[in-house]
């Protein structure tokens, strides 16, 4: 674990994304991908890298970030599918995707990671980012 | 939500796949695909696709699966990341990824979804089943 007693998000997390607001447990950022509507949960706990490095009631959270993330993405994409996963081999700090999948966008049916990435137009970004912010209650 | 009262593994997921046993909430597989130590968990519920269709308690059920089968394969592996994902852009019924990764592995860094698998000799997958089921409390 970290020697730090401040949680910072990672600089990569960070550059590659735009910050929605925090729940009890996690961040939740937005990649700038316009190819598809994506979340990111990041815990701040400082050195978590695998969801085991989490204790059982921050698990517990974590599921629970995840549904409800999960449900307003549903909802406010109609999307076809979500993928959800913590991969970490490039970004270590423990992060999880929460990406809305449509059976017409660019790389379906294959994963997103590792698909280059199409900005957003900035409208269109505060639009999404405005549009999620109305359905989660953020601290 | 599917119409029959009984569950049913996928049949693309019992192709690809060997059953270990079953937990509570899910049943247990490993992929095979001698490149990645690989299990997925897939809860025996009829019709479910989303983790979201899960209720609370099987959600919850299904981190601390999640988290079980996490340390198993990070003991019995020594791998250097595990990567978690509920995908199902291919397969529908939900299925949880847990893949033992390694720095030196043949997709490294990248995911392993998409990769071609290289199928496990029958030794190797024996003996690697049965260090498995040595780990897991099997209902």
């Amino acid at each position: 674990m970290a020697q730090s007693p401040a949680w910072a998000l990672d600089p990569r997390l960070a550059r590659d994304s735009v910050m929605i607001g925090d729940l009890t447990l996690a961040r939740v950022l937005m990649m700038n991908d316009a190819n598809y509507p994506w979340l990111i949960l990041v815990p701040r706990q400082v050195g978590a890298v695998e969801i085991i490095d989490l204790d059982d009631e921050q698990q517990a959270r974590l599921m629970d970030e995840i549904a409800t993330l999960s449900h307003v993405l549903k909802d406010v994409t109609r999307c076809d599918k979500l993928n959800i996963a913590a991969i970490g081999n490039v970004v270590a700090q423990l992060h999880v995707h929460i990406v809305a999948r449509r059976r017409d966008d660019v790389a379906w049916p294959r994963p997103v990671w590792g698909a280059a990435p199409r900005p957003y137009e900035a409208s269109e970004l505060s639009r999404f980012i405005a549009r999620i912010r109305q359905e989660v209650a953020f601290g």
